[in-house]
């Protein structure tokens, strides 16, 4: 097989999503529409609120009548959900509550805290503004307003506001369906035999999650084990897949089973060697309709091209705008060295500064072996090719870990 | 009923806190913790890596052996999940592979690139150095030692470490079950037939979906009516919860009938009304074994409630540290006023600035009903009490929406 020469994590990235389209829409009840992707603008049903109402507890009356020490006729009352059906006439005043209707003839409200009541006949105890403490019809919005927009993650806000705008269902995009395919003749399931000099598997799980919180649905395709027919087979489960991710087998050393393998079903491929530390060999390419995502057998390594390259895929097919994962800026608490060609990705810890910036320092050693020390780092500190040696303070890009639930 | 005077935010958030407790543990499969709390310390079940393993591909040889221009005997190979049985001697090395067990016999390796193979000949290319390119054996981890501890949402690195300790099931803490109930006769259901002046039912599904957020599974309870009995009849609905959340009803009005209602059924409780803005009344108390939240019914009171007191006790329950929202720091990008004796949280916009700080601009308007405003803000400016003026480009504490998911 022929290389390309190395990759620029950007370029590999933008060649990857612009291979991958957002699934279609399907409906689902409101109750399951959080963290889903809106598929189509949301028009609101109704107008809110759907007439003046009191913003404050209290009695509506007319502005002219509202004056100092006034005395004023209760002519009935208009609690939320029960509006006045009268008009309110000179010398009259109706009680109402937060959200009441204002009723018709109304133009002003006279707080509960201002008002004397006595049997039937309230006195006036500050005068009254024309309009104050009125909300009026349609102030949060009218009836055909777009309320939410195509192409967003739905919010516990955006929820409460599809459900204000009287949306019992919501047209979402379809979650991701996301294989994963793990191969390797040392790997066993957590808990089954492990072989000799062999060990659990542990790619196929953070990849689950990673997906889960990239909003897919993860699939986990039974282990493969080192052979091309094995590694063929899984051709027979990607329908209906909007992507196949396989970890491992895709090096350049006598077990590059995912690439003999898949081709043998079919696999159009790419295959690069991405100028980045760790995970420089990724597979991308296609088997018919559904595109396939190579990550490296090594646990970190997978994880962070996961970051860098899955993450984005998936919210692309999810109906996101395609972006690079959100970077931020932090502090170096300890000198970095000068970097060669590889962009690299290491593994710190941050904590708030005391002037509230954040402070992020390198692990001492960032062997990609080290599944734990990945696990109990905050962020990945961006290192661009050649990027120069800095010092303790310096300003660096940083990936958060925590922020993305990864 | 009689009035504590006004108790600040932190006070109203400790004392929620203070009465409540993380819920028992239960066992859930590898495959479904993922954002779960952990509920016990996980130990590694195994020794990662097993055994002394190669970090290249490559050959396993005696360093002796491994001169400039040597020539060895090939006499075997270990594929990674295969390991070599023999013993390597003088003169013999051992094809292997990245993570392949370096054989008895062996100490150094010599990488793929740095050798040329001729049959079942090896000529060294350059010469290796004993130890280098080999993991040790529990370089990453050793059986026994603790990799999670407990109380830790667990992230999908975490998923993957726990699958690489071995563990198919995590002891995590039960998702907290939290019932929602909504009173108001103005309110319905989306989709349902809405009564005159009366409104679709918001507060219940955004409460639903900030549960979830929450890591809690939420429990809408069926809208109650504005009388003592409907109210009342909730009491039979809530055996097995872990808390209750109220939402209308608890202003000083006249429609105070979570308060009249559940008396009737023993509720125990704190009314407190809260110095901020929006959202002052906030009942805490307790129905039997029950902790009861009620918060304010105007949507956007609610929301902002429930970030600052809903979130923290969803946290609480689920096992992690008691905590208030996490706050960041961002710069106005307008002046805001003083503030008066109430902490206020005015709805924002968030951008990027040049310098890459956070540029927060609050809304104009601030009025507690618009639900569509909230929802497109990114963050809430906290304004403690008595906050002077602060011009443009001031500092500010924020709380940013987005990140919480809500």
């Amino acid at each position: 097989m022929t290389l390309s020469p190395l990759l620029s994590v950007e370029e590999a990235r933008n060649r990857i999503l612009a291979g991958l389209h957002p699934t279609p829409a399907e409906v689902v009840a409101l109750a399951e529409a959080w963290n889903r992707v809106s598929a189509a603008p949301l028009a609101a049903r109704l107008t809110q609120p759907p007439s003046d109402v009191s913003a404050m507890d209290g009695y509506a009356l007319r502005a002219a009548d509202g004056t100092l020490s006034a005395t004023l006729k209760v002519i009935g009352a208009a609690p939320a959900g029960h509006p006045f059906a009268g008009t309110v006439e000179l010398g009259e005043i109706v009680r109402l509550f937060t959200g009441s209707v204002v009723p018709a003839g109304a133009d002003a409200i006279l707080l509960q805290e201002d008002a004397t009541r006595d049997g039937e006949t309230v006195t006036v105890n500050e005068a009254v503004v024309a309009g104050r403490h009125i909300r009026r019809a349609g102030q949060d919005f009218s009836r055909g307003d777009i309320v939410l927009p195509a192409g967003r993650k739905l919010t516990a806000r955006d929820v409460g506001l599809a459900a204000a705008a009287n949306h019992p269902w919501v047209t979402v995009h379809r979650r991701p369906r996301v294989g994963i395919l793990a191969t390797g003749d040392e790997i066993a399931l957590p808990g089954e035999p492990i072989p000799p000099g062999g060990i659990a598997s542990s790619n196929a799980h953070a990849l689950a999650a990673l997906i889960r919180a990239g909003g897919g649905e993860p699939i986990v395709l039974p282990i493969a084990a080192d052979t091309e027919e094995a590694v063929a087979a899984v051709a027979d489960s990607i329908v209906g897949l909007d992507l196949l991710v396989t970890t491992g087998g895709a090096s350049v050393g006598d077990h590059d089973l995912v690439i003999s393998g898949l081709r043998t079903r079919g696999l159009e491929l790419d295959f690069w060697q991405i100028a980045m530390r760790p995970g420089k060999p990724l597979l991308f390419g296609r088997m018919g309709s559904v595109p396939v995502l190579g990550l490296p057998g090594n646990p970190v390594s997978a994880i962070v091209c996961s970051i860098l390259f899955l993450v984005p895929a998936l919210a692309k097919l999810s109906g996101l705008p395609a972006a690079p994962p959100p970077t931020t800026t932090g502090i170096l608490g300890v000198p970095v060295r000068e970097n060669d060609r590889r962009a690299d990705h290491l593994r710190s810890t941050v904590v708030s500064g005391a002037d509230g910036r954040l402070v992020v320092t390198p692990f001492d050693v960032q062997d990609s072996a080290m599944l734990r020390r990945l696990a109990h780092a905050d962020a990945l500190v961006l290192r661009a090719p050649h990027a120069p040696a800095l010092p303790a303070g310096a300003e660096v890009p940083i990936i958060r870990l925590d922020s993305l639930g990864i």
